[in-house]
This record gives C-alpha cells, structure tokens and sequence, in this order.
C-alpha cells in the first residue's frame, strides 16, 4: 500500500501546481490511495463545488479540510453529497454538517482517512484525542490501514496525537502551518509520522498569500485584506507514505517538494 | 563565510548531544563561525553559568536565546559578563538586563548577529520588526555579515520577517518550534533563510519534554510538571550556511539533522 | 429561595474576609443557600483540605472551582470525599476527579448547582454549552432550582451562555475575572444573570496578587512570581438572588460589595 | 472640574440612545468634558465621517477609540482633519495616521486625553506603559488634568496601569468588554479608577451584536456574520467623575447606566 499525500491547496497557483504536478506525481510514485488538502483551495479560505472537483480530477480519492473549512458557504449546497470530502471530525457532531472520515476500498482493501483539528492557539472546537478514540473504536476492524490528517498549529499537539496513536494508525501528517517539517520518520510501533506536509502555492510569498499584504499587516497591525496572488512559481509539498502489506505497519515516508529551487524529478 | 546554526538544546540529553556533535559537525564543515541557541538547555527552562560555559567550550562562538531566557534566575548574575550570550533584542530595554546583538570579529571580518522573538502567541514585548530597524541603522557599517535568530512560534511571522529583511540580512533562522523544517532556501536578494532550525534534545519526547507528561495534559487539561529527560535516544538540529566573500550574500544553505533515523556521516 | 454566592476568595486576606463578613452577610440575608468560589482560597492557587472546611465552617453550603482547581496537589487527596465541592463539569469526563455538579435538598426543595468552565482565552476543555444540556437533561427533573457559576474570562461567553439558558436555569453568575461587573438583571424568561460577581480578597492590589509584581510582569515581560499578600485591607463580593417559590423565576438579584469605601451595613 | 464618559457606542441602537441621553446626561451633571468611546459606531466596526460628526452633535468634545479604529477604510479619508478624535496611542509611531492623545482647553484650564490599548488576548501593539510615560513626560506640565481611555480585554491589564500612573493622572477608565464594571473608586494617590465603562447599545443582546449569531458561533464554531441590531431596548453606560479645583485630585466617581431595568432620572 502507498498514499500520496499533499498539503494545503492555496488558491490559484496552488490548482495550477496541482492539477500540473499530482498526475506527474501519482505517475512517478503510483499510490493506490491520494489525499489532499483543501482547505485554502479557494483564494485561500475555504472550497466550492467547482475546486472540489478540480481536486478530484487532478487525481485526489479524498480531500481533507482544516479550520476554513466553511469559509465559503457554497460548501454547505454540496458537502452532503461530497462522499469524497472530509471536515475535522471534531467539530461539535450536532451542529456540523458533512462527515469527520471516510473508508476507501482500494482493491480489497480499506482505507480509513481521518480529519482532526488541534485546538493550540486555534478555536476550541471538541477533543481531538477524545474523538480520535471513538472513531478509532467504530472504524478499527473494517480497515486495514488509518490515515490521520491532523491540521494543528503547535508542533506538541501534533506529537502528542502521533505518539498517543503510534501502532494504531497507519499514519499522522499534520498541515496547517504552511512549512513542511523535515522531521519524517517511522515511531517505534509503526506509525509514519510527519509534523507539517508544507503548502500547495506560491513559493514567493507568505502563507500562499501575497506578502506585501502580510508584511503590511505585521508592521501597522491595522485590517489588511489578504489575497492568493494569481502569478509567480509555485510550489507543491506533501509525503508518500510506503506500508507493509504483512504488519499494515508503515516501512518509508519520503517528502514531496517541488519548487523552482527543487524541479521535479521523474 | 561559512556559519554554522543549532537549534534550541534541550536539557540534558540537548548537552550531550551538543558536545558529542559539535565538535564533530564542526570538524566536517570548518565554519568560521558557529551559533547555537541556547534557551531550553538547563531542563527546558533557561540557562545557568555553568551551562552557558558547557556551550561555548562545546565549540560555540555565540550563544542565542529566547522566551525562555530569563527562567532561570543564576542568569541575572552573569548576563553582564556574558559577552557571547544574546537574547531577544526586542525585550522592553529599560528593563531588561543583557544585550540583544553582538558584534564577532572573525579574522578581518564583523558578523553581527542579532537575537529577536515573536509576538504571534507568545508574550507582547517590543515590535522585532521596528527593533531590528533600529540595530540594522546602528551597526550595518561595521558588519560584513547579519545573522538573524528569529524565536517564534509562526511560520508568518518568520516569514514575513525574512522577506522584510531581504537583501540587507545575511541569514534569517528561525527557532523555538523545535522541529526543524524544510524550507531552507535562499531569497532573491541574497539571504538565507529557514522557518526553524529544529532542535537538540530527545528523539522519542514531545518539544524535548517527557512524552508521556505532555500527553497527560493534552488528555487532562490539569497541571502536569514538564521535565527533561535524562536518558534516551538524542537528536541535533541546525543548519549551515555559506557566503560569498564578494557579495556578502548567502550561496548555500544545508540542514543538519542528526538522529538514531539519520546517523552522523562524515 | 434566597441564595447568597460569593466571589473567588483569594489568600489569606480572602479567608479573612470570609470567616468575617460570610456570617454578617448571612444573618442580613438569611439565604437558604450559600455557594463560595474556592478556587484561589490557597495562595491564589487551588485549595487544600483545611481551607475546603474553612469555607464551610464560615457558612457555605458548596464550593464552586474554576481554572485554578487542580493547582494543589493535595486536593487529589480528598476531592472524591469532599461531596460540597464542584469543578467545572466540563473537565473532560474520562479524566477528572470529582463532580461537576450536586443536587442540594433545602428543606423540601432540591436545587442543582452547577460549575462550568468558558473556553474563550482559557484552556480547551470540552463544550460548556453541551456540556450543560446533557447534565440540564440529567437533572431538570430532580430540581426546582439551578444554580450555574459560570467560571469564564470574556462577557460575550458568559452572556452567550445565560441567554441560551434563559428561563431554564433558575440563575448564572459569572467568576474568574475578579472584577465585580454592574450589570446584574433578571433575563426576559427569569434567569438571574451577572457577569462577574467578583473577588474576595486584598482590596489594594490587582487580581488579589500582589499589585508590584503584577506591573513588574506588565513592565519586563519576564518571570515574575505572584504572591497573595497577608497584610492589607479586604474586600468581599457576591451577589444575593430571590426567587418565586411560585414560579421558580428569579425575583431580584443584588450586588454584594464591601470594601474600605464601602463597609458593611447591617 | 467635571468630567463625563461614555462607552463603546454600538451600531444603529447604540446611535440612538447617544443622541437621546447624552443631551439629558448632560443638562443633569453639567460636565466640562465629554468623552465618548466610538470604535464600534457603524455597525460595531469603526466610524465614518458622518458618525464621527454625530458624536460631537451629541454633545462629545473627545472621541476615543480602540482595537476596532480601523474597521472602516473611510476614516483614512478623515482621521487627519478630525481634531477631537484619538485612537490608541500605542499603534505603531511609524506607520499610523491620527493622534493618540490630545489637550482640550476648557476655559482657562487644559485637560489632556490619552487614549492607549492594552494588549493581552489583543494585538501586540507597542506597550502602553511605556507609551504612557512617553507622553507623560510630553505633556504633563501643559494639563491640569490628564484623562486616559485604557481600551483592554483583562483586568489585570487596566488595573495594572491604572495602580502605576495613581496620582499622575486624574482617571484612568476602562473600555472594551462591553460590560460595566462596579469597580469606581479613588486610588489612593487620587486617580479615579473604573476598570470598564460599559457600552451603548443593544440592552437584550451580546456585546451589542445580535445574540443569535453570538450563541450560533459558540454553538457551531463555523464563520457566522455578527450584526448589530437596529430594533430593540437600548442602554447607555459611563460615568461622571469630578475632581478637586485645588489639588486636581479626584474627588468622586459614579456610574451612568440607563436601560429599560434602570430609566434616566433627572
Ligand atoms: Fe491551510
Ligand atoms: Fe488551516
Ligand atoms: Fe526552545
Ligand atoms: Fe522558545
Ligand atoms: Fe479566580
Ligand atoms: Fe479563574
Ligand atoms: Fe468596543
Ligand atoms: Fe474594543
């Protein structure tokens, strides 16, 4: 089993390096199961219909999401029909609409694909942990694989998730940052671990948003209107993820990083 | 040029890692210069005498810090006869002991180097933005090379600050998440840059914590006491850099990342 | 029904002041119920055995908690005997010692009361609000009176909270900041509400800390350690409630303040 | 001398009860000052022109503002000309249009009022402590009297600033929260102290914005847009404080809080 996982989706130079370098990617690597965030997808906050397709035409079998979830309310004409789309699981279960995971059968197998929120210096929605543990309990014995995005802002909320699940999923990567970590590796139960995947967007800017705009915002801390600039290079960042197909425990995890200062490699 | 940089040393699995492989990083690369932050070495929480003395004989050059800096009172003894220990210039400077830069010769040539922390979810001091404006007016002329330890905990707030300082900066590395990441890169105009360096300390804890007291929190939300390991696997983390003599900016930057994962190699 | 709460008592000024005037206050009012927030009475930090007895042997009937409950070690000692104290209900279940609410028998009449936690600029424990529904669910029917300390830091989550309760809870009071506000009303459908009642503490410092060392942090950004002074002059907050034995609405509620500037009157 | 405060106007209702009870304020204290607080006139975010004329057609001399100055990009049309408006003069120096304090001659007398903002749980603007004495030092042999609006979120916060600056400034009134507090008193220097003035608004909703979309954002944790409501019960909250002719001490504070549950009295 290998997934190819890829971070955060940041407005229109992050479709183009998407729908660009995911067949390149999926063609180099060749996953059986492909995951992205996007979250940002939308000029940086939020989805509609329109890019969730995109997503899966690009090559993506789920979309995860993050705390812009709802940014855009188109998102609440489809999420019910969207059987590919995942919110955090926990946001509050009575008030939120759409799902928190999803099973995928690849070939005979499933694959569970979990969506979590950090609360560190982020809203304080429900417990991760807590409803990482009743998902866990319901899913365990119909998947052979668990996939966790954990879309968190502190590096301790991510560990802490990982080595309190370590042996019992397959993998944890965390998003939301927007920088990917250089800390990949396999915990000693066999969980595939990695703190931030990094951004899909401008490689130029800050946060996929035009910097000008953030700088200004630092320097004055007055109301900046941000934007996802429309040109300049970008960059695409994520992870692939190896598992054996004996112990379902994970083998390799290598990063995906595709910049003018890292050109993509067949 | 060429400096070397390592990243929060973390009690006292972070000290035995940095005078085992300091010596040996720094024989493989031969730096004219060599930095290390050393916030979180005395059990996570400041830095004494006798720890300051550890780093500099461990091959340091210069010793950086950061929100923890003052968690240790013996530090209020020797912070005046520091001379090679900086802290975040942007404390309120009527009230805080210490210097925030220093000025290096290295053979004919001045590095400043100039300790500065965020404000995103950390305490509200002075503005490092304007801070630094204000250093880079005093001492541009008498420096070849700035070298930048930017402590906080936003990947916006680094990156805002590195494209702000574009050009007129040698090198921008951040600190205090303690993963290091991987996005190290040279700007446009000549500075090097990375989001964090990482850290030393354990490999198998959470921010070099105990994992197991960090875990308990997140479950509980009580008062759990944090502490340092004394046994275990270790880890160290930095990066080096290298200038060019004509134009003063960064040619190369590299990380180092050194782990039971990712053995030392000559 | 007449109930007499009193603020978060504060050190050792704050048990004076409540050993002094809790019994004054209660032959003025003669409440049926009297409920004290404890959760700063040892040192500003948590609570001990002997000061839990204190506050009982005053005149209270319950003793509320907030964010400072688990402060004191000690506590984990007797916390499952101590049957007239409540934390924040909302500590996540799995995890907590103690209760988070208790049923009181006043002569024939049983009134719940009720400690809940906000999460605005506080740790992230689980929802109060849904919290509060499952625990209304449990009880509403065992009750003629409910009685919630609301332990929060910002207006908009308390008034949040006591408008979605309105009519179904007979009052909430507001603890935490220490700050007695003046807005004490009964809601359109007969909830007692006041934002904060305040604290009992030193009258001339800030918090109930010592005043020098809380501008001292406000001024150096670094370490300082808070002290609960033992010398000075006092102050008591609280509030008294009536209500209809009639309808169980909330009749009147008035503000309890006595201070140097404002001594008791008989 | 006799000075009138009034907080946070809020939205359409806030509007109405300004011009409606300001005058009968007035024409019942005879103050020689009148401060209004205007950060949330037009709908709870900012003021324009036309407002920011409304307030001193109400019967205002000074304008305050807070964290929401900048909410409307027409006041950078304005805010140069706009003589009697302040905004928090801890914004950064370098970069902010308008004025942070301003001297009003009263008769033969000179008041000055300083506007600064704290910054805990808010943006990390420049200190306000130092800030303050910044000013001080600039303006304090030019007043008689020294007025400060400490537009802040804690009570530490304000009550920290107000115990460092007692006897050098005649009052020191909080605003931000929305709530007033039952706090007014005399330091014992001789500065009149109130940790928040309350707002001018909305009497049956949160914060001056419509109590539904309040609860709904606690409830859901989804992006919900806040109103201010132009329909329903009003309240007006502030104070009066008068100070001494011979010593420019304070002399006395008093609340202002008019809603349905406390009508005006002449
Ligand atoms: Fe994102
Ligand atoms: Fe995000
Ligand atoms: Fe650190
Ligand atoms: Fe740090
Ligand atoms: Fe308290
Ligand atoms: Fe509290
Ligand atoms: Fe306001
Ligand atoms: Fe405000």
């Amino acid at each position: 089993m290998r997934i190819v996982f890829i971070g955060d989706v940041m407005g229109p130079i992050g479709q183009e390096m998407l729908t660009d370098y995911l067949p390149k990617i999926k063609a180099k690597f060749r996953p059986q199961l492909t995951i992205v965030n996007g979250e940002n997808i939308a000029n940086g906050k939020g989805i509609t219909r329109a890019l969730y397709k995109l997503i899966l035409t690009s090559g993506a079998d789920v979309v995860t999401m993050g705390n812009h979830t709802f940014d855009k309310d188109e998102l609440y004409d489809f999420i019910d029909d969207a059987n590919k789309l995942i919110r955090p699981a926990n946001y509050p279960a009575n008030y939120t609409p759409g799902k928190g995971f999803v099973l995928i059968k690849v070939n005979q197998i499933t694959v569970g694909v979990i969506n979590l929120q950090g609360r560190v210096f982020l809203d304080a929605i429900d417990d991760p942990f807590a409803k990482f543990e009743e998902i866990y309990a319901e899913i365990k014995d119909q998947c052979q694989y668990i996939f966790v995005d954990f879309h968190a802002e502190t590096t301790s909320e991510k560990l802490g998730f990982a080595w309190s699940v370590d042996g019992r999923v397959s993998a944890v990567v965390g998003t939301h940052t927007h920088v990917q970590t250089n800390d990949a590796r396999i915990l000693p139960a066999g969980t595939a671990y990695l703190t931030d995947a990094g951004m899909t967007g401008p490689y130029n800017e800050i946060l996929g948003m035009t910097k000008g705009k953030v700088i200004e915002r630092f320097h004055t801390h007055r109301p900046v209107r941000f934007e996802t600039p429309a040109q300049g290079p970008g960059q695409i960042n994520g992870c692939v993820i190896d598992f054996s197909e004996q112990t379902n425990q994970a083998k390799h995890i290598e990063l995906i990083h595709i910049s003018p200062d890292h050109p993509f490699i067949d």
